[in-house]
């Protein structure tokens, strides 16, 4: 569809308006329509993390995160889940390689979803695992055919070590139960697994992803995006998709105010101080907070490219700085949505939709802020870290 | 069904159970369930503001606005619905008699609902005016029989005149057009005259309503709540449905955190420092708001009963208190729902209704606090009132 | 002065205009000049908790606090010292009648001052301890010939227990050590006792002064005021401070304001609509938070006169309420110094001195807000109080 | 003092250790103490936007920015005063060759200082002006020997136009008047002019000074750093300041908040879990705000580099982004200062002197929220810009 040199961006921007007309429909139809991935699927989005060996594209953090933004002005759903299908690539390349092989070898376009909570229940058999659960929240899953999934496993020495099976859609079935007030077309979906085996080679725990020691660590030396834990990067998603929801605000209460008269006076709204200085207010907020991630995401990539393992306290700001943005994204959608007047509550709105799933962005337990400011506040105070705050 | 000594909060009480499971059919039907008005009038609170000549109670302000906030803690539509249907009571009697009686006379148990921005347009003729119109958000309207309904009327000397026409059900249609993302249960419908003759005794002004020189302005000089504009008890109403949702919001939250444990890593939330953090601030900034608006009624109430028709400056704040109380409560409510978790966000779940409720009732154009703050601004810092800013 | 039926608040306004002149003084001398305070005994407000027996008011705590806050619109220093000096009649009149001669006998109209962190030492000797401690921050210490003193006395049974002594002004030394960027007319300067003896009824423990069964707790069996425990008066004195201050400021910026020009520009700020707002918005959260403290008062005044001891739950209120109401006085001050220019901010503009001061009403151990929404969120939570939260 | 490869950042580094020991004398002395400005001096960074031509070093504004922030963690004051010094090299680079000969000509290390609101009064006469008038706020006067004022200017076409004069330390007195609660060390005294003559070479409009063609704007055709309206660099400094004070105080609080026990209980303060949310948040406001000015100052210089004239909307947001980064730093310093206790409120404490000093970076002219909310909105609501806001 474009050729080599077309910057991903520009690729995004090209089929942008397709996918924000799919938005209600994704609303409607509880997931991401198949037409908004198949699009993103043409112009590769998908491969941006997939290690180059199966044809991915290894692509810098601020590149990616900036796409998905953009994708979220024009639908929050879509850019919430693709970003979470896409970004699953960066964990399966710290797998054996025969497990990514598993996955990409036939088709090398193929996603996974995720549900990372420790929800699984496992059995130690030889080789792996019986391994059952039901998993809520499973972003994308209608597009994806292999899932990660959350569990302790029993360690002889450490105990229950937090780990992540991947299994094939062979081995699980999606219940139909994603019925929310926000986000609701990214069909986040419950995946139930019913005494499946994993074999080990599908099997990593947290610690060994989180250090890079994991069967496919040391896989890809010469990457100039694996040697930051995924982890960080699982996170950035939630802040990108809040600041594209933001930024379309923005616009949105512009063009609106621009034209609205107050009912009972007639009065033009877009001449108004007070409406002016929420717009003002809300872009200095929203601006704030894109520089903040901007920053925050060259920092990954310049540790990536340097293959510098970031220290604890770098690693408290990555997990919590996005979180910190998003609650500035939320303010500022806030502040325009509250002047918007009754009508911009109508189903048909794109504002309220805006503003439901901008405050969603922040109900994800990775965007919890009473999380992150304890996981920081503690890291600066010289604190050990609290293990009940992941 | 009560004796005329149970107080009405009491009985509102004995109903509440009923009313609160109705809850999620009121959002399904887009309207208030027909079983909850019956319930409300079997208890009479529909006659809170009729006149004592047709049976009514003259109910002092706080009295009635705390049935209303207790209504809200069940169902947030029901209560903001009947509380403009019973308030509009506190209008018609005002207007000629001859209109009370027609309204009246043969059924005092009927109800009125209203869409009072002046969309009205009107043509003079012997006797009264053609009216025509399209007239939206008229909450509760499926379950009236007359409708008030704003518009410019010219006048001779004055000019634009704003006014209001009351007319009866077979002068207008309901347009099934209320499809919202908040307080979707108040069935706030668009009603539609054409062409229908309104005679003057069933026209007032706003002005002549504001300063009870009304036709009906002296019709019940003994009253003890009529002495006080109208406006402001029709502008207690949607505070008082905030603050009931806010006290609902407390409780809920309490009673789900008390319970709910971490996704992640099984953490017990409900011991979490932070999550009670929360729940304290939120309970003083509700009870706050709520000692705010207890006073403000308590003022409409003693002007009414000594005939003591207030200042501007005193008017400046019963148009305005109410608003900031709302601010406040919304707040309380968005510290608390941003921290139930992604849980609370599915359909089923009533903190999310709370929330989407709760942020409408700073929606109207009464409640709308940059409005609010530049009438009592100016009124305070010895400026001209801005008609622009009604 | 006055006749015995002046309202005490009269009294109060006829004194204002010299507390108000005196104010830079207080600064000037980082004490309360001894006009304020003598200007204040001969209105009789010191003798407000004092016990009836002694010729005392025994007056309800609203009217006190709205004494206060009165005070505290023309001088926050005098306000804040003087009322804990009239407050500590509360806590005397528990105490053993033996004292109580001691203090009042000869001299009715004598102060105290007190420090009631435990920073006392003591050694139990018969009838009594040797006592020894730097005690600092005793506002008003200069007008007082009493001191009340904190420590932790050793009990037999009950280990370490939290009492307080009170000693005479012969016992203690004042270092005047009170150099504050704020409330510097309060002259909490530190006290210094060195080896004194204090017999057993000058010594009371926490826990028998808050259940009213200490030494004097059944001394005045009638009192309307009494039986509210002494410490929920205390801590309402902060916060009737930061209101008074509060409404100070709203006065002085209207004034301020309605005159100011731009010095770029020439505009005239008291035309300009965000100037107005912060007004408006200022002007709300102050009634707001004195409608709470209002209501809070009263409840007080109501469980007293009742004779009613509060609830666990009532207590945790009490004990915080206040330190919401002053979080919201703060915040109303600071949206209007900051639109305030740099003009407010000269040694002789009174508004700098407003902020200053509202921001210390915040710093005292009984308005930390830190605290307070600990114990009342831990209270409604359901969970175990924190001792280490006083 | 240093060879020129020594980055000027690090050069600060060196001698910051005196300039916060001199930080108390900078408040008792109400101006900066000599010994700071020797010492920057001595290490070049007054050159920092002098044209080469004088041995300047036409340093890009990030640069210039940083040291200005990382001084002011040492002394705000200092950096407040001197960053303004440096900064009027940029102003006067735009005036004619022979004004800057007349300046730098004998002595290339001469300062200006600058008071810009349009106090002065003119007569034309022969060849210049006949100039009068107090200039308010001098910041840094007593190191300079050049002032530039404020004035409009009588053009017989234009009308009234603002200009600023340049005008030699013979020309004006000093009024030793600045006295206030902030920013004390800065010494922004009165400049009293009587009836001086300044000829015409020593005057420019800000019009043309801002388009970059007054008598100097051809000088320097090469120059990196010239071709941005040298407004954005004057606002540029206070938000460096407010910065630098508030990284100090995130420091401060960390170091006192991890000793600190509470007077009461005996608690640890740094083991508490709200201390530690109110260090991460503050830390991530201020981080935020960093990455926010960082942008913004790297857009300067690449605009500067690129010899681009920024578009209207470019200089709306240069114009008040610098605000809005002051109000998250006066945010956070807030949030830990509040939280700092009473013995933080000390003369001799420097968590006070931060926390008026932060509390005065908002009170600027520039920095006033009010105004550059309303400059931003209406340039993105589309509105004309409104005169009166500057």
């Amino acid at each position: 569809m474009f050729d080599d040199t077309t910057p991903m961006i520009d690729r995004v921007r090209a089929v942008l308006p397709q996918i924000k007309a799919n938005a209600p429909k994704a609303e409607e139809d509880r997931m991401v329509p198949a037409e908004n991935i198949a699009l993103l699927k043409d112009i590769g989005l998908h491969r941006a993390f997939q290690p180059k060996a199966y044809g991915g594209l290894e692509m810098p953090v601020p590149d990616f995160e900036n796409c998905i933004a953009l994708i979220a002005t024009a639908c929050g759903s879509t850019a919430w889940a693709f970003s979470l299908l896409a970004e699953h690539a960066h964990q399966i390349a710290l797998y054996s390689k025969e497990l990514q092989d598993e996955i990409w070898g036939d088709d090398p376009d193929t996603l996974s979803s995720s549900s990372i909570a420790p929800y699984g229940k496992s059995t130690e058999v030889e080789g792996g695992v019986r391994f059952s659960g039901e998993f809520g929240w499973s972003s994308g899953c209608d597009h994806a055919t292999w899932a990660i999934l959350g569990f302790l496993r029993d360690d002889a020495e450490l105990g229950k070590v937090y780990s992540f099976a991947i299994v094939p859609r062979s081995d699980y079935e999606i219940k139909d139960n994603w019925f929310t007030a926000g986000m609701r077309g990214t069909g986040s979906k419950t995946l139930v697994v019913k005494d499946a085996f994993v074999p080990n080679h599908r099997i990593e725990s947290v610690p060994a992803l989180m250090t890079l020691t994991s069967a496919g660590g040391a896989l890809y030396p010469d990457s100039q995006i694996y040697h930051v834990p995924f982890i960080y990067v699982f996170a950035s998603c939630f802040s990108a998709v809040s600041l594209g929801i933001a930024e379309r605000m923005i616009e949105l209460y512009t063009e609106r105010t621009q034209g609205r008269v107050r009912a009972y006076t007639g009065a033009k709204v877009g001449q108004s101080i007070p409406a002016c200085m929420r717009l003002a207010e809300s872009t200095h907020q929203v601006a704030a907070g894109r520089a903040f991630l901007e920053k925050t995401w060259a920092e990954m990539r310049d540790h990536a490219e340097r293959h510098a393992y970031p220290t604890p306290t770098q690693m408290a700001f990555w997990r919590t700085n996005q979180a910190y943005a998003v609650k500035m994204f939320v303010a500022a959608v806030d502040r325009l949505f509250e002047a918007s007047g009754g009508s911009a509550w109508f189903d048909d709105a794109e504002a309220q939709r805006l503003f439901r799933n901008s405050h969603m962005t922040a109900a994800h337990a990775y965007t919890d802020y009473d999380i992150c400011a304890q996981i920081l506040g503690r890291a600066l105070m010289g604190l050990e870290p609290d293990p009940s705050l992941f």
